[in-house]
C-alpha cells in the first residue's frame, strides 16, 4: 500500500484530487490532502475510505518532515516559491515528487542531489507550462525522427471562456489566478527569434505586437509574446532554430483594450496609492491622466492615448468595466494592479454554470527530405462549470498521471524533470486522451 | 591643524578640490584624498604642501577605520551605496561627515546612533539634491516668516550645454554620468500631487507628459517629472500643499525624441542582448522592431511610434545620433540601455572648450493676507569648460562649505541631515553667492 502526499488543495486542484480517488482503491493507494485550511482539503475528499486531510504548515519544518517521510510520493500545488523546502526533504527521504510549476532557480540547484539520492522531481507537468512542452516535443521527436529539420516552432495557449459562455464585450472572464492575469508581462523585456533575427519587446508594447491566430471550429484568436522564449531553445534541444516563439491566447481586441491600462499605468503592482480607499474608479483612471479640471476623465482618457471618436468597440468594453463611474474602492492604500484587479474581478468572474475553454496552438515548420513542410497542431478543452474547469483538469490531469507513473515505476529519471523526455510524456498524453485532452494535426504543406 | 579625509576624487569633484585647497593655509587645515586610482587623487592636489594622496579602497576594513579615525571630518564623493559603511565607521570615531548623494533607507537607518555619538552627518548638499532644498526652504521659510502659507510648489533642476556650446540638433550633450541620463526615470512610477489631486506616471509616458518653463534670459526648457515627489511634502513640512512636482529639465524637443528610445525598449537595463557584438547600431534599432523582411527599419520605427512624414525635427535628431548606420558596436552580451549610452557618448560628449550650464526654477504660489501671489526664483550657472564645469561647481561648492561649517563648529545638528534647517542652509547659500550661485526672484502676483 504507497501512500501519496499532496500538499496544498486549492481550487486548482479538484480534479487532481478526483483522479487520485478514483484511483486509490485500484491501485492500491492511500492519500493525505495537507492543506492550512482543512476544510479545503475536506470538502474535496469527501468520505473516501483510502483518503484523509489534515492541516499543513509547510513552514512548520517537522510537520513537514514527519508528513514527507512517511509518504511514498509528494506533489506539492503551493504556490510556486513554496516547492523548494518540499523538494529538499523530498531528496533527503527519497521520496519521488510533482510540481506544475516553473522550474526555479533554486529548484534547478537541486539538480545534483536529487540525481545522487536516486529522486525524480517532475516540474512544469501542468497545462502551460506542462500540456504544452509534452505535445510539442511529441511532434519535434517525430520530425526528427524521420531525418527533419525543425526550422520554426510557435506555440500558443489561452485560458479563456467557452463560447456558449462568453457574454461580455471582452469575451473573457478570469479562469485562473485572476492577480496573475493582472501582472502578465510585467517584470522583463519579451525575447524571441523570429526568422534568424532577435526581437526584443518592452511590457508597454506587448499588447499591440499582436498575431492572429485562426483555431479550425473556433475561429480567429490574437496572441502575445510570453516573457523568454530564447531559453527554450536550448531546453527543446533546438540551438539553431531560425523562430522560437511562444505566446499566450486571447479574443481578438481584448489586447488592444488591455493596453489602455498597461499604458496608463494601471497594471502597476510597485506602489501604493494614497488613501484609495477614499477614490471611486472614476478617481482611479484620473489618477493617471493629466491635470485638467474642465475636461472630463473619459475626453482626456481619449485624447492621451490617442483613440478616434469610432473606436467604438474599444470604448465600450471601457465602459462596460464601469471605470468611469463614481464607484468608491473599498481597499485601503492599494496598488494600482490591487485596484485594477478588484475592478475586473466585479465583472470578469465565472459564475456558477460558465464554462472555461483551454486553447493551445502549436506550428512547426521544417525540413524534409529538401522541401519545407508547415504542421500545425492544436487542442480545445472545455470545462464542465465553474469548478471542474478546463484549467483544472488540464493541470490536475497530467500531475495525477506523472504521481502514479512514478508510484508505478514506469517513469525513473533521477534529477529535476521538465515533461519533454519521450519516457515521461508519452504515458501522459496517452492517458490525457482519455480525459478528451487531444491534439488536432494538420499538415499546411 | 584638523585634517579633512576626502573619499572618491572623481571628475566631479575638481571644484571641490579646488576649493578646500584655497582654504587649507588660512584655516589650517590638511587634506588627504583618498581613490581607488590614486593618480585621479594625485592631479587633483597638484603640489601644494597640505594635501596628500593615497590609494584607497572603500572595501578595505582596515584601511577605511584608520583613515576615518586618523581625520577631523569625512567627505564622501563615492557612489551612493558605497556611503554606509563610511557613515558607520564616522558614527563610531565620532567624526561628522558630508555627502551629496540622496539619503538611502540604510543611511537614514543611522539617524539614532549618529544622534547617539554627536555626529552629524550631511547628505544631499550637491546641486540637485541640494542647491535645491537650500533655495527651496530659504523661500518657503520668508513666506511663512510673513504669516503666508505655501499652496503650491513646483521646482525644475536641468545639467545642460551653454548656449554658446549648443551645437547639436537635441541641444544637449552629458554634462555629468550618461550612464544615470539613460536610466533616468527608471525604477518606478512618478508620484506628485496637483491642485490636490494625486497624479502616477509610469516611465513609458513620462517623457511624453512634459511642462514648457520659460526661464528670462535663456528661453524656453521643458521639464519631465522626478520619481516621487510626494514625499518632499514631509521633507518640507508642506503636508497640506496642493501641488508639488519636481522635474528636470531639457530643451523643447528632447523629450519627444528620447521618447522614441523609451518606446522601443533600448533604454532597458534589465537583460543582455545575446551577440550584441555581431550588430550594428541599425540591427539594434531593429531588434524592437517587428520582424518583416521588406520594410527599411527606418520605415518600420515611424510607423510603429506613429512618426508623420513632417515630424522633421524629430526624425533629423535620430538620424544625427548614426541609429541607422551600419556601425559595429564594440559592446559583448551588452544591454539595451549599455548600447544606447555608447551610441549616444560618440555624440553627446563635452569637447575640451565646451561649457555646460545649470539650470534651476522654483515656482511658489502662496496665500498671505487673503490674496495669492506666485513668485519665481531662478538661477542659472555656467562652467568654465569642460573639466570645471557648472555641474563640478554647483556640486562641490556646497559640499566644500558643509564641511568647514561643520570643521568650524557653525553647524552643529547631530543626526542624518539634509540642507533643510537654516541654520544649514543660509552660511551655505550665503558664501555660494560669491561663487555665482546666485537666485533670481520674481514675484509673477
Amino acid at each position: 500500500m504507497k501512500k501519496i502526499l499532496l500538499i496544498g488543495a486549492g481550487r486548482s486542484t479538484i480534479s487532481l484530487i478526483d483522479y487520485l480517488l478514483e484511483n486509490l482503491e485500484k491501485e492500491n493507494w492511500t492519500l493525505l490532502v495537507g492543506d492550512q485550511n482543512i476544510d479545503f482539503a475536506k470538502s474535496k475528499i469527501g468520505d473516501h475510505s483510502r483518503a484523509s486531510a489534515i492541516a499543513f504548515d509547510v513552514t512548520d519544518d517537522e510537520q513537514r518532515e514527519q508528513e514527507i517521510s512517511d509518504s511514498d510520493i509528494v506533489i506539492s500545488m503551493l504556490p510556486a516559491h513554496m516547492h523548494v523546502s518540499v523538494a529538499k526533504d523530498c531528496i533527503r527521504f527519497k521520496k519521488n515528487m510533482v510540481t506544475a510549476s516553473y522550474v526555479s532557480k533554486e529548484m534547478r540547484a537541486l539538480e545534483q542531489d536529487a540525481i545522487a539520492n536516486g529522486v525524480t522531481i517532475i516540474n512544469e507537468i501542468g497545462v502551460d507550462p506542462g500540456i504544452d512542452h509534452m505535445s510539442a516535443m511529441k511532434v519535434i521527436d517525430e520530425i526528427r525522427g524521420k531525418g527533419g529539420k525543425i526550422e520554426e516552432f510557435e506555440t500558443f495557449t489561452g485560458g479563456l471562456i467557452a463560447p456558449e459562455s462568453d457574454d461580455n464585450p471582452w469575451n473573457y472572464k478570469f479562469t485562473w489566478n485572476p492577480r496573475n492575469v493582472v501582472l502578465a508581462g510585467q517584470g522583463g523585456a519579451v525575447k524571441f527569434i523570429q526568422s534568424g533575427t532577435y526581437k526584443y519587446i518592452p511590457y508597454h508594447k506587448l499588447f499591440r505586437r499582436t498575431e492572429i491566430i485562426d483555431v479550425e471550429g473556433y475561429g480567429k484568436f490574437e496572441g502575445y509574446a510570453n516573457r523568454d522564449s530564447l531559453m527554450y531553445r536550448s531546453v527543446y534541444q533546438l540551438e539553431d532554430i531560425k523562430t522560437m516563439y511562444r505566446g499566450t491566447l486571447r479574443r481578438p481586441g481584448f489586447s488592444r483594450a488591455w493596453n489602455v491600462f498597461v499604458q496608463l499605468g494601471a497594471t502597476d503592482d510597485s506602489y501604493q496609492i494614497e488613501n484609495s480607499d477614499q477614490m471611486t474608479f472614476r478617481d482611479f483612471i484620473n489618477l493617471f491622466l493629466a491635470y485638467n479640471p474642465n475636461d472630463s476623465v473619459e475626453l482626456k482618457l481619449k485624447h492621451y492615448l490617442n483613440m478616434h471618436q469610432d473606436d467604438v468597440e474599444l470604448f465600450d468594453k471601457l465602459e462596460w468595466l464601469d471605470i468611469f463611474k463614481s464607484i468608491r474602492i473599498p481597499l485601503k492604500n492599494a496598488s494600482p494592479a490591487q485596484i485594477l484587479q478588484y475592478i475586473l474581478e466585479r465583472k470578469w468572474s465565472l459564475s456558477k454554470e460558465d464554462k472555461d475553454m483551454i486553447v493551445m496552438w502549436h506550428k512547426f515548420v521544417y525540413e524534409l527530405d529538401g522541401s519545407i513542410h508547415e504542421l500545425h497542431s492544436s487542442m480545445v478543452v472545455k470545462g464542465e462549470d465553474s469548478l471542474r474547469t478546463a484549467m483544472a483538469k488540464t493541470v490536475g490531469y497530467p500531475v495525477a498521471i506523472a504521481a502514479k507513473m512514478l508510484l508505478k515505476g514506469v517513469i525513473d529519471r533521477p534529477g529535476i524533470q521538465i515533461p519533454i523526455a519521450r519516457e515521461i510524456y508519452e504515458p501522459v498524453l496517452s492517458e490525457l486522451r482519455r480525459y478528451g485532452v487531444d491534439f488536432k494535426e494538420k499538415l499546411i504543406q
